[in-house]
């Protein structure tokens, strides 16, 4: 299978580092193919501006959404974008690799998907009827492909657990895996998550890899996270509001879920970290 | 009273241009300083990574946050991070202003967050005992400092309400404003909150600017929001997980305000959108 690793860390000697190594081999070994767009490494451009546009009448006021349309409609995108996008068809499975920085993705992997993700793409596809309300969330573009998140946090697992003070992790990552990826059709696997990255040893690190590895392996088996399918009966439209009947017990993003949170027993474990080990960096990993 | 706007739209022709221009009149007429970091017009570098330290080791591993400690301690950090800093230093009040993108702020903004936010300014401040865990949540350099997002979203309301599709926009909003925000100590204002931007008309668009008039002239008054704060005793240290017998009753992101989330009547009005106006433009505004 074909197999893209979006990756954003600045320093390739960190855990990141080893982490992206570890994977693309992971993936060679097994006799797929693998990409990598490592944006540091590539200078990604992060900021959508009229410069994304050079056919543009630089007269009329830039518009994101309408300039973009036209120029994924009239194929006058920047190579840079068209070529992320020729990445995505051609995958069948998408990680996307980052820092929990601030409680979301570093910068420059924002800008990736604000920029590669066009009108007719990612968004803006298909019809608004009382049926249906667009190509997306369910199905869109990728319907078929399968995309994972591995994010390492400074900040300990408890710290994200379902009471702790940064917010349950499932819930951080929501906005991304539900926004961003299950949006234009992905199927979305649990996150491979490593918390505390600064108690790390060389033990923890074999394990880490190990269990990271047992994930890669099984990743086209893996079952997905049963978000709720817009255009399959859950919803009105076009409110877009889950049926009374349903989810009656949750509230928050929970709703979107027709399936419990699974705890992964082995990412998840605190038991990882020695606990003696303290940090004071919760939020840059 | 200083003001500190940070803008992140690259139009300024756009309803977020016409919002910043109203936002800084407002507060001129109104005889309070003004200062807007206009992050696309000032070419804000959204990327953090090792040229942010010029005076680091280059043969060591770049270490985000290793490095930016031992810059701001020693005085070295870049010019336009010391800018900010010293913005944020002077402001009673600060305000962020973009459309939200992906159900979340452009890569510009992020970036903003990711450089200007350094160790030792906004986290990685005060002892870590059994007692208190950092000077952060509640505490911090923003301590008696106010801050309100200003938001516009291409979706409307309903997809954004408590059983809407996107998520509920508070929750999407919790990684910034509990986050960025409560974090290094701002007070969070409620956010002013746009929806259904393509369904503009100049008589819905003096109603939005009359009703932010109105949250801009008060926001010294207003309650905010009220997160728990993590050192004060609602917190278990060093876990840092809600105490028990506290939200018994809540799930997720809401088990961390002791408050019920307020709706505002006049901008969380779905009345402000002429109810035959439909958009495709769901994820860009």
């Amino acid at each position: 299978m074909n197999v893209l690793l979006v990756y954003a860390h600045p320093e390739p000697r960190s855990l990141n580092g080893s982490i992206r190594d570890f994977t693309v081999d992971r993936f060679v070994r097994a006799g797929h193919t693998v990409e990598v767009s490592d944006l540091y490494a590539m200078r990604w451009k992060a900021d959508l501006d009229a410069e994304d546009f050079p056919q543009r009448d630089a007269a009329q006021p830039f518009r994101p959404s309408g300039d973009s349309r036209r120029a994924f409609a009239e194929g006058t995108q920047t190579a840079d974008v068209t070529a992320e996008q020729e990445k995505l068809r051609r995958a069948d499975l998408v990680i996307f690799q980052f820092p929990l920085w601030w409680f979301s993705m570093p910068a420059i992997m924002k800008g990736w998907f604000d920029r590669v993700y066009a009108y007719g793409f990612a968004y803006g596809v298909g019809e608004h009827s009382e049926k249906r309300w667009g190509v997306r969330y369910g199905e869109g573009a990728f319907k078929g492909k399968r995309a994972m998140l591995v994010v390492t946090t400074g900040g300990w697992a408890d710290h994200y657990s379902e009471r702790g003070i940064n917010g349950p992790i499932d819930d951080l990552l929501f906005p991304i895996q539900h926004g961003l990826l299950f949006y234009p059709g992905f199927d979305v696997l649990p996150p491979f998550l490593v918390f505390k990255t600064s108690a790390m040893n060389p033990a923890r690190h074999d394990e880490i890899l190990s269990a990271l590895g047992a994930r890669l392996d099984t990743a086209m088996q893996t079952t997905p996270i049963a978000y709720r399918s817009q255009n399959l009966g859950d919803y009105l439209i076009p409110a877009l509001t889950l049926k009374p009947e349903l989810s009656t017990d949750k509230t928050g993003f929970a709703l979107h879920r027709s399936d419990e949170i699974a705890t992964d027993p082995v990412v998840r474990d605190p038991s990882f970290v020695p606990a003696n080990a303290g940090t004071k960096s919760a939020v840059m990993s």
